[in-house]
């Protein structure tokens, strides 16, 4: 910078210290700029301050007249600065006042690296992230963008990209024997999405309240709940959920819509038996009544193929969600409903965000080449595999605790010794780098005295290598838990 | 498939027939069971019919009877079938009656190639699709895959992905003039995702109406209409909105939130006045107030450097929205909000879907890269010569017709004849493949008698080399209406 060749006035100094413009790369014009600004917002330069005449300033500075009077121009436009006949320059009477937010508020943002997950992976619900398929993943998106045809950058149909909802009805129809045509799908972020997307549905069409197994899920419990519908939980048995008692509890409280897992329950494990799928679908019809269907791990069954899912059961009573959040990771933020088409028109799907369409189309292309099922057969296998080291390091460490509801799926429920609280298991086990849950996270209702108590112990995320050592930790949490009479 | 080896019963054939096991490469057991279903779902067997003896049906297929007690044992544990002790297996009463649903519903889908636009193509708000970075995002999105570590494949924050956040956040502080740490951006969908969010938190904390800019962007008015908030129009000159009327439309309504775009008002074009921004926020002030900014295509100033975001000039007071769709496409669909920290905990943020991680995290790479600003400024420059060459055939075409808010963005206005109806401009138009928007499309209000008709003629998604013909045909279909007296 030259140095300045008039003299100074009193104030020079001060204002080459007031505005310090720094030397980077930037324009020098930007430079002053971000200097006024800061000093501004920094109260500096406080509300109702004068600035220099331009003259001045640029002397004082050792820039160019045009270099400030660009300057001042841009934010007098902007409103930062005023400039008034007669007055000169001046920080409005209203400046900003922001104390250093860019600076303080940064540091409370989580930064990556803060999220971990134990090393010794027992929580339900969680896939094999190690195995996540994302070099197939980037294949497909890198084809959507080859292929996609510059019009169809700009539309965004609220049900999902027609290529998307054919690729998954075809899946459906041939994976999950649903009856499903392009037209009944809807392409979501997840199941919690379609959910919300369904339970407005509800809501719109006059429901109040919804039937949901206890213990179950309870995000969508949740989504049901802020919709606005009351859930009224149903118990569940070694053959799913009660029909009998839902058919009460549906009798007492008008409930006409209930939320269920029939091809795997979550957690308890059982699949609904034949007797009550046909029962829960003539309930559904005598009461015009919808079922939503939670389809979330059936895929991965190692007694006998997968069980088929019920929408193919009564196309026309029940709405089925599923996702690749618990067969991939949430994080490709992609799932599908397939809603009846008598309650499709309730459901208000203009107002709620879809995936980008980029991401639908990769989700065509992902199921159309086979990649999906590919993963997923993959994921079995090492599953069944995982589940075998995992039933024999159970028989090692815990031969007396029986495991059950583990035919099928990526988690297992494991009784506790009596008066062995699971909560204290939690924290003990939490204390050894092992994440578990319990089956009291998932009740909907607080569980009697003399209720079962159990961990529910996931195996989708559990390292092959660590199984041994994942059981053997767990059980010595489960051995440093004193028994409580009576607790 | 061998001959059966005993005598038939008279309904052999008609086994054969009514289950047709096709020959591709499915296993027997799976055609079977493809067979039955079809034969049950299309009402060929009936609720209520009998299926043969295993044995029997084995015999008459050709096929081992294991295939055949396997497909109903399967087709019963699922309920689709039922086997009651003594009476052998049968379709049960509530059969699924889906009349052909498969092949007629997926006809009425629309598949790819249906969605067009014009080749012509002056529709308002559309970048240029044509320069999407498609080969930069695939990059970005194959680095997100190849960088995130597995434990963040099942975090969502409902806020947005750390990553995320903060390089919007430093883009707009950059690029913007934005007043945002990352803690103060919410990653969306776009724009209207943002102001979804925003208008919901606006509705939570009481508010009833929301003050908008007539005319105005359609969409954004209906989203905040659709959270309960009913707009209230205030004109707009070639200073932006006016703000006395603001103030009295507030005073007398009691809105204390307001919808502007102050760096280039849609759709005429002029941006806010340095007196108006400023008493905007001193009203904002006064009435514990709320401006949400849509700042949609500011980075694209011909004239001058971009306007700054009215954002930095009150962080406390304006919301601000933005996102890629209008500078590359919405099929990225992602989008950012601004949202003060007053406003911020009444946003309900937890129920809303947000993009996946692995958008986002792209997308805090495409922009960490530089390549988002890299896109833009091509753009920019893209967007300024097309501009002179749509001027030039402007002046040439329809010399006497002004042509006005031309300084920014991708649109200008062109004011018609007198007597010549927009509205029979666009059907003439149209009828040359010449896509083109009107003033009447955004007003809130209807115009009133004598009221200013005119076109808004985007560039953005206009081919270059078309600039010339289209302007030619946008002026045929001028001079082919007539002009009406008093219409």
């Amino acid at each position: 910078m030259p140095p300045p060749t008039v003299p100074r006035p009193a104030t020079a100094l001060a204002w080459e210290t007031l505005l310090p413009l720094g030397d980077g790369p930037a324009p020098l014009r930007d430079r002053l700029e971000r200097a006024i600004r800061d000093a501004v917002q920094t109260g500096v330069l406080p509300a109702g301050s004068a600035l220099p005449p331009s003259r001045l300033l640029a002397e004082t500075l050792g820039v160019s007249r045009w270099v400030v009077t660009e300057t001042y121009g841009q934010l007098v436009a902007e409103g930062f600065l005023e400039a008034a006949v007669g007055s000169g320059t001046r920080v409005p009477a209203h400046a900003p006042q922001v104390p250093d937010a860019a600076s303080t508020a940064r540091t409370h943002t989580p930064l990556r690296g803060e999220y971990r997950r134990p090393a010794f992976d027992l929580g339900p619900g969680i896939p094999d992230l190690r195995h996540a398929p994302r070099a197939r993943w980037a294949a497909a998106v890198r084809h959507a963008l080859d292929t996609l045809p510059d019009a169809e950058l700009m539309v965004v149909d609220p049900h999902g990209h027609p290529l998307a909802r054919t690729a998954v009805a075809d899946y459906l129809t041939r994976s999950r024997r649903a009856v499903a045509s392009p037209g009944d799908v809807v392409v979501t972020h997840g199941a919690t999405d379609g959910m919300a997307a369904i339970v407005a549905g509800l809501r719109a069409s006059g429901h109040r309240s919804i039937l949901v197994e206890d213990p179950g899920w309870g995000r969508l419990r949740e989504v049901a709940a802020s919709a606005g519908l009351t859930p009224v939980p149903v118990p569940v048995d070694d053959r799913g959920i009660d029909v009998e008692r839902l058919v009460a509890a549906s009798d007492r409280t008008g409930a006409r819509a209930a939320l269920i897992t029939p091809a795997h329950q979550f957690p308890l494990g059982a699949a609904l038996s034949s007797g009550r799928r046909e029962a829960i679908v003539r309930w559904a019809r005598d009461v015009d009544g919808v079922l939503i269907e939670d389809d979330y791990d059936a895929e991965f069954r190692y007694d006998r193929r997968p069980i088929a899912a019920l929408q193919g059961l009564a196309p026309e009573r029940v709405a089925l969600v599923g996702s690749l959040s618990k067969s991939m990771a949430q994080a490709f933020g992609l799932g599908w409903a397939v809603i009846p088409e008598g309650l499709r028109s309730r459901v208000p799907l203009a107002d709620r965000a879809r995936p980008s369409v980029l991401d639908q189309v990769a989700l065509a292309g992902f199921i159309g080449s086979g990649d999906l099922e590919r993963h997923l057969r993959a994921a079995r296998t090492r599953f069944k595999r995982r589940r075998g080291a995992l039933l024999a390091a159970f028989e090692r460490e815990l031969p007396d605790l029986p495991l059950t509801g583990i035919a099928a799926g990526m988690h297992a429920m494991l009784e506790l010794p009596e008066g062995v609280a699971s909560r204290d298991v939690r924290h003990a086990a939490s204390a050894l780098d092992v994440a578990v849950s319990d089956l009291a996270r998932y009740r909907a209702t607080a569980g009697r005295p003399g209720a079962l108590d159990a961990l529910v112990i996931g195996y989708g995320n559990l390292s092959d290598a660590l199984v041994d050592e994942a059981v053997a930790r767990l059980a010595a949490a489960i051995r440093s838990v004193p028994a409580r009479r009576g607790a």
